[in-house]
C-alpha cells in the first residue's frame, strides 16, 4: 500500500479504537463514503484462513500482530448445511458477550469476539486466533451489512 | 496542535522506532530541515518538571503515557556548581548502557536512559519517571546539537 507509506508521517501506527473503527472508518464503508487512506482491506473472510490474511491486511511496516479488514457478513443460506463462519481449515466461534461500542454517551455499534478453531464442529480445536467483528448499532433490522474485523495473534 | 488532528487519519498514533526518531525526526531538526508533521515540540528540559511537561507535549488525542520533545543539550558551565540535568524539583540521572540505534546495518545514534530523582544528589528520591535521550552518532566531536527524549510513566 504504497498510498499510506506516502501519507502518514514516519513513526505512526494504525492503532484505532473501537470508536474510532465504528464511527469513522466502519460508517463510512457502509455508506460508501470515501476513506482517506486506504489502510483497511476489503476480503471475503470465509475463504481465506487467519495465517494466510496478514500478508493480504499488511500495513507497510513491520510487525504486526493485529490485522484490519473489511468482510460483508456471511449470508444466511435458507437451506444448507454450511457452517456460519466457516473456513476451509475450520471455523469462527462466537465467545464471551458482545460489547457495546459509544461515540460520546451514544451507542453506535457492537463488538463481537471469535475463536478461530481448527477442524469441523463439534470437534474443533481451539486455536490463539482471535477476531472482534464489529457491526453498526442500526444493524439489527438494516440490510447485509459489512463489518471490520481484527485478527490478533 | 491543529495540524496534526487534520492531517493523520483517524486511529494512527505516533509510535516511533528508535531508528525513527533518530534516523528521521532528530536529523531533521539538528539539520534544520522541515518535518513534515510539528509533532515533537521544542522544550527546555532543565525548567519544565516531568508532571508539567505532559501537557506540554500532548498530540491532540486521549491517554498518552509516551511525551516527546526536542531539547537542546545542557551546556556545561566551565564554574559553577548546578547538577548536570537538573529541575527546580530535582534531577535525571543516567541509569545502565547507552544503547545503539541502528539504520538497517549503520550506527546512526545512541540512546540514554534517566531516571529523575526528587531533591538534591545525593540524597534524591527515585521516581517512577524514565526519560529515554537519543543523540545523533556524530555527537562525540561535534557542536551541541537537540536531542529527542521521551518521558514514560
Amino acid at each position: 500500500m504504497e498510498s499510506m507509506e506516502s501519507c502518514v508521517p514516519p513513526g505512526f501506527r494504525f492503532h484505532p479504537t473501537d470508536e474510532e473503527l465504528v464511527g469513522y472508518y466502519l460508517r463510512k464503508k457502509v455508506a460508501s463514503q470515501k476513506i482517506d487512506l486506504d489502510v483497511i482491506r476489503e476480503i471475503d473472510l470465509y475463504r481465506i484462513e487467519p495465517w494466510d490474511l496478514q500478508e493480504r491486511c499488511r500495513i507497510g511496516y513491520e510487525e504486526q500482530n493485529e490485522w484490519y479488514f473489511f468482510s460483508h457478513k456471511d449470508k444466511k443460506y435458507p437451506t444448507g448445511t454450511r457452517t456460519n463462519r466457516a473456513t476451509m481449515a475450520g471455523f469462527w466461534k462466537a465467545t464471551g458477550r458482545d460489547k457495546a461500542v459509544y461515540e460520546r454517551a451514544k451507542l453506535i455499534g457492537m463488538r463481537k469476539t471469535l475463536v478461530f478453531y481448527k477442524g469441523r464442529a463439534p470437534n474443533g480445536q481451539k486455536s490463539d486466533w482471535i477476531m472482534h467483528e464489529y457491526r453498526l448499532e442500526s444493524d439489527e433490522n438494516g440490510p447485509p451489512q459489512a463489518s471490520i474485523c481484527y485478527y490478533a495473534y
